[in-house]
């Protein structure tokens, strides 16, 4: 079902916006959210071009603009993230002990989907048709800056 | 038996010139540096005090000033830090495939050093006791700073 038609996730369309506002940077259009007691904290896109950053996924630019946080608000929190996360992000996620992630598609990529649900992270997916095509074309137009942000 | 004494690596040297660097800033002193082919291409140190910042870990910041970098070239590059590495920079650790690193120490901190020797990464710990005071010492005198670096 594609939520982002039927019932859209306004934490998860805050997310897109991150992705599109990277896209029309230049950027990889990746966006993330990080959400506590029903409010946004952070948000953040994919700076990989933009900034040459080896590090700030979008994941990692929302944790960063969220600031320096308590475990106890992390514990709280809930990660919405545009793409299935990858190892450096989903490290992050477990670093923090943040328990629920909310996954826009993982069809172009398949992040540590398993490894978080091993440890305990709840992990929904909504595989929305907004996600997918941003990184669908993306990776269509540029797939050596795509390969170059998962190491490949 | 202490290498620091014995057999002082260069490079692991590094990483503790980086680690005294973040403690004279005011910083948590772990230090990290990426060598390839035999050459420091990042050096770096934990910034979550001086920048107000959740990511970077002195891994991730030797990673963020090596800059983008190739899959080829991480493939073939040692990460040494001057602790063992936490669950976020055993993720990026992950990513780039990186497929050496060097430990400083992991007695005041054990990261994700299973995960990662179950992903093929080599690990070497140096049980190096330069990087167990500048730890030990650190967490003695604050360690609200440090649970907050480890999401505790």
């Amino acid at each position: 079902m594609d939520h982002s038609l039927s019932n859209p996730d306004p934490f998860m369309q805050a997310a897109i916006e991150e992705a599109r506002k990277g896209l029309e940077e230049g950027g990889i259009p990746i966006g993330s959210v990080l959400v506590h007691r029903g409010a946004i904290i952070g948000r953040g896109h994919n700076r990989r071009v933009q900034q040459d950053s080896a590090v700030l996924h979008g994941e990692m630019d929302a944790l960063e603009n969220a600031g320096r946080q308590s475990a106890a608000v992390y514990r709280e929190s809930i990660l919405y993230t545009t793409l299935s996360p990858c190892p450096m992000c989903s490290g992050a996620i477990l670093l923090y002990g943040i328990r629920q992630v909310v996954v826009g598609e993982n069809r172009t990529f398949m992040g540590e989907e398993a490894l978080l649900r091993s440890r305990g992270v709840s992990i929904e997916v909504l595989d929305d048709s907004q996600c997918q095509r941003l990184m669908g074309d993306f990776i269509e137009c540029h797939p050596e800056l795509w390969n170059e942000d998962i190491g490949r």
